[in-house]
Order: structure tokens, then sequence, then C-alpha cells
């Protein structure tokens, strides 16, 4: 029985405006105990920090490699799978899934191409913006009353979760899936796509309103390929400049 | 619903010779995120301390009712069960399970009878002696070049599992999901779809290959809802008819 814990190499942990230094050394050495390395850390307060290297105990190595980004987006670059973790409902939500139930999926995807954990700010979590680059939302099914954990603490179990599942053999119904669209990819096509519906008089860029978000929704459920983001494009591209073909044989 | 949650009355968490008092708060922080209240404190270096409530955050009252016992024995009286946790293999002959597995011993007890979970120092973890005192050993699966959590990481993923344990593995979708398209609907959208796609001339009628045998694949993994099926066929309506919007003018 060959171990999957190499696929940890895929993980990402991505850290959202982290305020507090200390938190991201005790990420560090959370994602270290769990057979985690990829550190990426988007507009961190402070960063490098003492008290950082202070917390991150001997997972220095960790934070050295850290990649500091200024935008979400450029941390997810190459990702094949974002899941944000959210304390809270979110109105228009997303799937929704536990942390043992997302870390499932997210080894799925692992097996063959980067995916990344996304967590918010200490204070208020993600923003609606942020979620939307996640293709999934996870929650770690806390007491109502006190449902905040402390940042390094929810890396932790969701780290745990995945480093769980690999070692439950959960992997199993991996099959030939075809590789899912990296997220620079998607996002191409969302921006291709809002730029067609507002052509076509669908989309008004004056007042979008939340039909983007509507429509990400759909895509996002269904985890698109590299080739189905090439055919929707496809149409897009047929939608701005129609070529409608000569029909050789028949009237009507 | 209302499930088996009230057993984490029944559930100790017992730190022994805590050195950092910031680890003391954190615990209680995390065991309350978790629904648990219960924390005995053997013999901690500094207690009450400030640190301690700083760490805590808004679980000061499981710090202020914490019990400090001088001895482990003392802290498991009226315990039917203490589960000791473990980071390294021991070469004694109790009983050694993953934190997942024991979670699941410790609730059965805890059904009736107060159970502990007991961790030992940040240094050097539980000594013999109080290994003896417990009646399984439980270790968390961590990357054995890296295998040392953070204490209060430890009591997290612990409360966590126990947690877990109770809700049952919380396999449950927490979405309340918005009623789906039916079967007829769905099959309307993609007979719309078709024929704009030739319109535009992206399909050939006459040769159409596996095009929609694909693009049904992506809608059909998005499950799509009622709702979403309307917003996909305004986008067809607007894209056999466009309506491009005038900047001033009203729209229909």
């Amino acid at each position: 029985m060959t171990s999957k814990l190499h696929y940890l190499t895929n993980v990402r942990i991505v850290l959202c405006q982290t305020s507090h230094p200390g938190n991201i050394g005790a990420t560090a050495r959370a994602m270290k105990t769990m057979g985690l390395s990829q550190l990426y850390l988007v507009a961190p307060k402070k960063f490098p920090d003492k008290e950082a290297d202070a917390m991150a105990c001997n997972a220095i190595d960790v934070l050295e490699t850290a990649r500091v980004c200024t935008t979400l987006q450029e941390a997810l670059t190459g990702c094949a799978f974002a899941i944000g973790l959210t304390a809270r409902k979110r109105d228009l939500s997303h799937e929704m899934f536990s942390a043992r139930q997302a870390s499932i999926q997210a080894i799925e995807v692992a097996a063959a191409q980067p995916i990344a954990l996304v967590f918010g700010t200490e204070m208020s979590g993600l923003s609606n913006a942020e979620l939307d680059l996640c293709q999934l939302l996870a929650f770690i099914p806390a007491d109502p009353g006190s449902s905040s954990l402390n940042l390094a603490a929810a890396v932790q179990v969701m780290s745990y979760e995945v480093r769980m599942a690999l070692l439950g053999g959960a992997t199993e119904k991996i099959n030939d899936a075809a590789p899912l669209a990296a997220n620079e990819d998607v996002e191409g096509f969302y921006q291709h796509l809002e730029e067609t519906l507002v052509k076509i008089g669908f989309l008004n860029a004056d007042t979008p309103g939340r039909l983007m978000q509507r429509v990400r929704r759909i895509y996002a459920r269904a985890r698109l390929e590299k080739e189905e983001v090439n055919i929707l494009r496809g149409i897009l591209k047929h939608t701005q400049h129609p070529r409608p073909r000569e029909k050789k044989t028949s009237e009507d």
C-alpha cells in the first residue's frame, strides 16, 4: 500500500491579510506537524517578523519558503481548486461542506493538481470577493455559541483532516479524471462571460447586481475542466461574433 | 436533531504541569469552540495569569471554572475512563488508538459517565506514571518528522474529534438547498442551448459530434436549480436577439 502523503505537496495554505504575525508562525507549525509545506500569504500586515519566527518553532523552513502575494488571485495561480474556510453561513451560498467532507474532495483533486485552503482575517474571515474566488466553502463544525477558532487552530484542524483523508484511503475513487482548469483560466472565462453578457444586453454594467455571483456559483459547482473552459469560451466568441453556417443542402 | 452534544459536559480536559500560561488560555479557547467546558489543571507552573486570560479570548469562563489539582489522580476523581495523549509510541502495554478511534470510544463512555483527555507538559508529554493512570493511549497521526503539536493545537484536534464523534461524523450538507430544476426544465434548457449554438455557428447541426454531450456534462455536474435555468435561458434569449443597452435609455 503506497502512501498518498506526497499529495500534500499539492496542498497550499493561503492566509489572507493576517493581522498578527504570531498567527502566521503558529500556522507554519500547525502545517508542518501534518506534513504540509506550501504557505502563501496575501498582503500580511507584518511579515517577516520575529514573533512569527518564535511561534513557528521548528517550522522556520515553512516561513522561509512562504510566498507573499498582493492578491488572493495571485496566490491561487496554478490552483485547480480552492476551498474557503468560513465560520458562518453565507447567504449566496456556494456549496458548503464540513471540514471532513471538504478534505476528502480536496485530496481527490490534489492527487494530480495544486489545491488551496483559504483562510481570512482573524477579525472578519474571508470577504465575499475572496469567497467568489473559491469553488467550495468549508466550515469546522464548532459550537454555535463560540464558533471562532484561532486562525492557526483552524489551520491545524484542516491540515489534520487533509492528512487523515490521505491516511484513510479516502482516495479510492480517484479515477483518471480530466485535469481541472486552473484558477486563472476560470477567471478568464468569467471575465469573458461578463463582457459578453454586457454586449448582448443581458447584464447592465452600471447595475450588475449579483448576476455574476449567481452565474459563478453554477460553474463553481461544476468544477470546470480545462477543455470545458475552452468550449465555453468558444461559445462566447461565437456569441459576440456569430458566424451562422450556410446550409448547403436544406432550406427553411 | 438535538443530538448527543450534552455528553460534552462529561468530557474533561486535563493539562499536566503546563509551563506556559498562554497555552492554558489557548486551550480554554480551543475547548470552548468545540463545546467543552471542564478544564482541570494539574500543578500548572503559573495560574491564574494575565497571559492565560489574553489567549482565552471569549473563553474566560472556562478558565474561571477550571479546577486546579495537585495530582493527576485528583483530577481524575470520578472519571470512568482516561485517555492519555502521546506523540510517540510507548513500549507499554496500553492500547494505543488514533485520535479519531479514541474519541469514538470516549463518547461511548461519556454518554453515562465523566471521562478525561489527559495532556502532558509542553516539553516531554506525559510521564510513565501519569500514563499508568490512563486506560488508553491516543495519538494524533502527525508527520513523523515533525510530530510535536503545540499543546493547545493538540487539545483543539482532540476536542474537535470528540465533537465530531458526537455529531456522527457530521456528514450532512448544511445548505438549505434551493429547489433543483425539474428534468423537463433542464431538457428545455439543453434544447434552447443547442438551437442557439447552431444559430451562432458554434455547432454544425449536420455534424454535431459530441459537443452537446460535453456541455450537458458540465451542467449535470452543477445540478441546476430552477432559478438558474431561468438565468441561463435568459442569456440564450439575449444571445439570439442581442439588445445592447444604450447608456441612457431605459430597458424594456
